[in-house]
Parts: C-alpha cells; structure tokens; sequence
C-alpha cells in the first residue's frame, strides 16, 4: 500500500503535528479538527488518523484508517465498514495502564483505604488485617493485549486468574480461559470482576441482572465499554450486596451526563475514561510506528477484525 | 540448643495454641496473656515466644527468645539484652505485605483516586491522565528482607528505585545503594520515600526538617518505626510542600492518642500498625519453622543482632 497523503482529524492535533514534525516524514499532511473537515479533505486523503470516524461523510476512498484510541466502536459499532479500507488500533503502553489502574482499585479494596480513612476521621485506632492479593480470585473478561497484560501482573501477585473470551482458547497467565456460555459456574467463587471487552452484537449488555446473579460481594471494574453492561441490573446487584462496589471508567453516554443516578451512588467510583488514556505521544508513536510497517510492507500487529469489532 | 520448655505469651494465644496443637510437636508448653505470667514460668521456659518482653521480670535464664513481630525495638531499645540469649524474630510473608502496602498508596496516588473521588462529589467529568509507575523514582531506606521485596515489585512496574542503608551495599532491585551520609544529593529527584527502617540508635528522628528540606512534593511512606520521623518537621515538610502526602502506618505513641493532631490533618493517611501484622497463622508458622530448625542444628536466616538492633 501506498501512503502519501494523511489526514489527522483530532482535538489533539497541534501536539500530534509538533510531534509528527520532529520525525520529518516524508509525507503529505493535514491536520483539523472534526468540524473543519470537509469531504475534499477526505478524497485528497490515502490515510485517516482520527479518535471516531463521522457518519455524514464517506471514507471509501481512505486506503488506510488508525484509531488513535484502543477502542474502536466508533468506528464500527452500528455502522458498516467500506471494504477493503485498513483499520488498525493503538494498543503500546494501554495493556500497563489498565493493568495499573485495575491493580490501584483491588489494593484500595484490600488494604481498605476507605475503612481507614473513615476511622481515621473517628479518631479510631482500629486495626484491619489487609488481605493479601495471592488469596484473590478474578475473572478477566477479555484475553486480548490489555486482558493478558492484566492477567500477567495479577498472577504475578499470586491471584487466580480466570479469563472469558468468545474462543474460550487457553492463553498465558490465566489459570483457565472460558467462553461466556461455559463460565458462569465459576462466578460464585471470584472476589473481582474485570472487564476489558470491546462493544460488539455479542458484548452489548451481557453483563446483566442473570450474570450479576451469580455473584456474591464482588468488586466489579470495568474498562472496556459502558454499553456492555445493563445500567439497571448493576444498581440492582449493588443493593443485593452481589456487588460490594462498581469501578468505572466506560459508559453507555459519554461523557456521564451530569443528571445520571451513578454520581451520587455511594458504592459506584466514577472515572472519565481514563484509565487508557493516548497521550499525544503514544498515540502519535504507535501511529508512526504502523506507518513505517506499512511503508516496509512488515506484518502489523495492531489491525482491526472489521467483522468481530476489535 | 535443646528445647523442651516453651512459653507463648501472647493476646492470641487461644489461636496460637490451636494451631501449635495441630502440629503434634512433642515439647511441653504454656500459654498465657502476659498479666497472668510469673517468674517461675520463665525459670520453667527454654524458649519465650511473645511480641515483647516485660522489663520487670528476668530473662536470662530463657535460651531462646522469638518475636511474634519483625520488629524487635520492644525487646532491645533502651534494655540491655542479657548475654547469650538467642533472639529471632518472624520474618515470613511481611515483605509481600509492606510491598502491597506501599504500591496501594503510590497507585492511589498516581492514578488520582482522591482527585477523582471530590470530581465525582462535584458531578464533574474532567479527565486526568493517570502517570505510570516507571515514570516514579523511589527511595527504599532499609534494604533488608522488606526493602528488598518493595524494591523487586516497584522495579518490576518500572520504576527508578534507589536505597538507603547503614552500609551503603549494592543489593539486587536498587539502581544504587547509598549510605544516610551519602544520598541526600539524591533526594531533590525523588517521587516518594519509603521508610522500612527499624528503630535503633542511628534511626531515631532520622527524618528531621534537615532531610525534609532537601524534598519537593513528595509522598512519604512510614511502614519501619515511629520514633525515626521528628513529628514537627514532618508538619512543617508537609505545609512547605517538601511532601505531597505522609502515609504513616507507625507513630512513636502507639495506639496514636486521641488528641494527637496527626489525626485530622488532610495530607496525613493512618493506618494503624497494619502493613505488615503478624496473622497468627503466619506467626506460628515462622515460630514452627525456627524451632525446627534449632531442634535440628540448621542455620536460622531469622536471627536478630542484639548489638545492631535488627
């Protein structure tokens, strides 16, 4: 494939020009921002660097199209992808930060930051044994780049770890990989749920009040996509003690709109998508990164399955 | 060294002997609280077994002494350790502890748990790029046994860890050991301090207002002693912004008094002498495990100089 002409669409972009600057690519670019663009910019275009693609206009002619964010539902959820156009993701440093961010909710739940910090207002010495995260259990929802890094650090500290995937093929660092059918009769035993599953036909709302059954007290993360988990079934599993607490950083509407109930539920920790932050830096390195294999004709590890969503 | 005789004097001593009893050891023992001990049980005892002595009864004629704790400074400091008197003390799973501990609080730190935490009050989505660990440089005071497994885990996240020991020898996961003479051109770079040093004559009030000053926002973490940190500067460090954040889990008055004003100042974490509790389970594995190895003439790895105090 040849690649002259790039198109970065973003509200990043003067970072990602300055960076993209320092490399001298000896390439043709434009940069704007979504409400600049218009269809020439488009046709002109043999790539597209952008966060979401926009409904209203036509990217067949694109050759090449890279997500700067590890997710793509924006690009392919509800929507059909013109055939024959390359999609490839970032993936570089998001397995880490997941995995940091996942790893930071279980220490706060196990050495009990909340409990201490109540007492501590109470003037109470009171101690608590922390428990240690070797005698943990958790299903991994997921079993792809950021899943198996989560997996890897998890097991490092001793947890068990389970994984669910839509193959149910055994991977490195989980004790047993599941399908979602297969998987629900190890739910009652698990202490943390994560979830890192990208949104597709198969991932929309499954997790829901006949999966939050099977659970007790359990602490549930999740930073994969909002619109897979039924919003009513989850405050429910929270008054049922199925859940001890919610972690998130994904939801159905994004941002979280300002009147919704999960702000003020004092079990629910809100984050705003970032536990998988691009910085310009990395999102502008792995974008370099697929182009140089592009040009070289070297395989890319980061395409997208147009057909399965990720 | 011949055994026959233990005394435990312990408030868990009901579970201690539950779990000695399992083990079929063909000794004779007594268990007791330490108000209801005598003389004559020490003159009955070989081997004493407790979280301290009592400095009004007579040890000499103990053999061996075993300290349910890692810590030793309520058997040595300010007592003269009567001569020939074996002492070790429990080692065992406290490393992963204090490990968890502190990368519980450098995560809840790095991922802006506590920022997050008033946005979600204020109904605010603002995201904030959360920073990874190899991004942080740490320095480790006390490279034993705890300071080494802390260093391991945040240098296998990445980060920069340096350490901070009597005699400055390199060990395995520092980038550099110094000595408390040498590291303070080092301290200016630091992201966080953690404290594992045991009280002895050298620590006492080792973090005064001269070491603080050579700080800017760092996060301090106390899991050694108490007594090693000058109370006031501290205080003063954490107005000056020399320190972001205190997380002390040891104080020199233990329970922390009620009117102690560490307990209502905003930039101050409490836990009460919990990063690294003895579980009875672990205590009396440690124990077990010593005591089989005097009954067979091993080398004990537990072994505690009584002139250095550790």
């Amino acid at each position: 494939m040849e690649v002259k002409n790039i198109l970065v669409v973003s509200p990043m972009y003067k970072e990602i020009k300055s960076l993209v600057e320092k490399e001298k690519i000896n390439k043709e670019f434009r940069y704007l921002v979504e409400a600049e663009m218009v269809q020439d910019d488009l046709l002109w275009a043999d790539a597209f660097v952008s966060f979401n693609v926009n409904s209203s206009y036509d990217y067949s002619h694109i050759k090449w199209v890279h997500s700067l964010g590890a997710g793509v539902d924006k690009f392919l959820h509800n929507r059909d992808w013109p055939d024959g156009v390359l999609l490839t993701r970032t993936i570089c440093s998001f397995g880490q930060r997941i995995a940091e961010y996942c790893l930071g909710y279980i220490l706060k739940d196990v050495q009990f930051h909340d409990e201490f910090h109540e007492l501590q207002k109470q003037r109470n010495w009171s101690p608590i044994t922390p428990k240690l995260i070797s005698d943990q259990k958790v299903m991994i929802y997921g079993t792809g780049e950021i899943g198996q890094n989560t997996a890897k650090i998890l097991s490092g500290f001793g947890a068990e770890v389970y994984g669910v995937s839509l193959s149910g093929i055994e991977k490195e660092y989980f004790n047993e990989v599941m399908t979602v059918d297969s998987h629900f009769s190890q739910l009652n035993e698990m202490n943390y749920l994560i979830n890192t599953l990208p949104l597709t036909e198969q991932t929309v709302k499954l997790f829901d009040g006949e999966l939050f059954n099977k659970l007790s007290n359990v602490g549930f993360i999740n930073v994969g996509r909002g619109a897979t988990v039924d919003e009513e079934a989850l405050i429910q599993a929270l008054s049922n003690q199925q859940l001890k607490f919610a972690v998130l950083d994904v939801f159905t509407q994004e941002p979280l709109p300002e009147d919704h109930r999960f702000w003020s539920h004092p079990n629910i920790h809100i984050t705003p998508h970032i536990s998988a932050v691009t910085t310009p830096e990395e999102g502008v390195a792995c974008f370099l990164e697929t182009l140089k294999n592009i040009d070289e004709n070297k395989p890319l590890k980061n395409i997208v399955d147009v057909k399965k969503g990720y």
